[in-house]
């Protein structure tokens, strides 16, 4: 099954809306109108009493959805096929939302070809430390956006690119996992573009912190989950990345430095993966501009593919100013 | 004001409860309490919806209590001044939560003795960078822990630290600030004690993504935000650590490479604060024990202070071994 999100007009305005997407029928099922009906017929709740349940149970959050436990899979395929006619809307034209919102979005290093690189154009030696500690870092989850939308560009980032990147969704509590049970935690993969700023990067990677102002500006994830089921092997899934419709990097998730169970487990030790985490699965060899010499423009069509996903699709916008960038406080820290 | 957050009893088990505390009278009052007696006096309410509002205005959540705007300080005055006197408990003795839920949890890099300690003992020249990108990283909000807490020690830590530090608490959601807006988004101050493994954050420098299992098995905040309207100036606030009773760093807030709302205008630049959010102060020159040669033992004590909020007390627990971690990928990557 694949999960989504999107917006849908209310009296309150645009509110989020948890989806089942059927992309095969061109629609999408609006889960908690499905199930409120699903709740007054089979159980003669009152239609009040079932929208108020309905929309306790399956949230537009994805995060709160997963965060009731191993249920929303099986609750979902029940209630869209007794009511899922009743409660579609036409895919064509909905305003996605993030797949998740996650608690926690973190992405790794794990590919390969993109670690040797991606290294050799920031000019990097590979740190012989990814070899002993698993690679990851932490981004905002406060600049999450979905499919189509359009990625805000602040005009302090001149070298703007793409990264084509898998994300691993956590769909229960883990701590200090193994690679044993790890994947008992995923929920399913959805897409992740994390869109990056190279200028940047090179004085961030300096300081050792992890990626912030190149990062955070947009984190593209979507357009939905497809359920872990779905997936007969990790490491075989096609990924594509298309630049203004012409393909500028493809590949299978083969490469990897470390599996996809010990990326799960390493993440869970001493911390918690939670319910509606993101975790890139770092991107592909090749699926950066930067390893092609490209440097992204305004109004570029950005999109990254996968089987038995789809395609998120993005739009590059505008450099926006922003008021303000820090003067330069030369000597004050090394001098 | 101070406000903080308690674990209570209930019917359904311990619950997060949010409290002004009153460390001069020897009392914390439950905000949920209070509003719910005020509310039945003054507007008629009855004691049932009373409860029911009272615990949606001031929820558990610190996260959540602030996502109202700014109404939380002046209407908690209001409350406590009308009913603090019926829904106190003594001080003493109460289960500190985290004094935020952070919907991200950030840190910084900030105190120049600090900056040229650390750099000196971990081998590292101190990078240019940091004098042109704001440092800081992020971090996992899943292992925040409150005053009086035993700070979990997973086995795969072996040289074990902790670090002196103020925690900017945002109030508001705050978007491309700059410099001369940027307080406005800070509701207050707290203790923030960013435990720390020398020996794995050796590793995660060299990756530079940021630091991971040497940062995320415990970030200690509290034990209560402090409004920012209590301190003069954010700049002479006396910090002290101790451990184990014996005092082993203090100073003043005052010699930083950014200045504070240099430091929140640079976060939300392409990014979002978010009410709730913790910001690391960076660890005050003398603030590590690295730099005094100490690493920190189980059982140990360490307590670290500040003017105008109090002692943030932790307990450093036992190794507990956690089952698995990686082996190394020897020259996968490198060769």
């Amino acid at each position: 099954m694949k999960f989504g999100r999107i917006l849908r007009d209310s009296p309150d305005g645009k509110i989020a809306r948890l989806v089942v997407a059927e992309p095969e029928k061109g629609r999408v099922v609006d889960l908690a109108s499905a199930a409120a009906l699903h709740y007054v017929a089979r159980t003669h709740a009152t239609p009040d009493a079932a929208r108020r349940l309905a929309n306790l149970v399956f949230p537009g959050s994805m995060a709160a959805a997963l965060s009731f436990g191993d249920h929303l899979k099986d609750k979902a395929a029940e209630i869209v096929a007794a009511r899922g006619d009743d409660a579609s809307l036409a895919i064509d034209g909905v305003e996605w939302l993030p797949a998740s919102d996650p608690p926690v979005l973190r992405d790794g290093l794990n590919f390969l070809g993109h670690i040797k690189g991606w290294s050799a154009k920031m000019g990097r030696t590979v740190p012989e430390a990814l070899e002993r500690v698993v690679p990851y870092c932490q981004h905002t989850n406060s600049t999450v956006i979905g499919a189509d939308a359009v990625v805000p560009w602040p005009s302090y980032i001149k070298h703007m690119d793409y990264e084509l990147e898998l994300g691993w969704v956590v769909g229960r509590l883990g701590h200090n996992l193994t690679p044993d049970n790890a994947l008992d935690c995923l929920f399913g993969v959805t897409l992740y573009n994390d869109f990056s700023a190279r200028d940047l990067q090179a004085d961030e990677l300096a300081i050792g912190m992890g990626g912030t102002k190149s990062k955070n500006f947009a984190h593209a994830v979507g357009p939905w989950i497809t359920t872990l089921d779905e997936f007969k092997d990790l490491y075989s899934i096609e990924m594509e990345v298309r630049l203004n419709g012409e393909t500028k990097g493809k590949g299978l998730s083969s490469e990897v430095l470390w599996s996809v169970d010990e990326v799960l487990a390493f993440i869970s030790l001493g911390e918690y993966l939670q319910p509606g985490d993101v975790i890139g699965s770092g991107t592909l060899g090749g699926g950066s501009a930067l390893e092609l010499g490209i440097q992204l423009q305004p109004g570029d069509v950005v999109e990254i593919k996968a089987s038995n996903i789809g395609v998120l699709r993005n739009v590059m916008g505008q450099p926006t100013d922003v008021g303000w960038w820090p003067t330069p406080q030369t000597g004050k820290a090394t001098s």
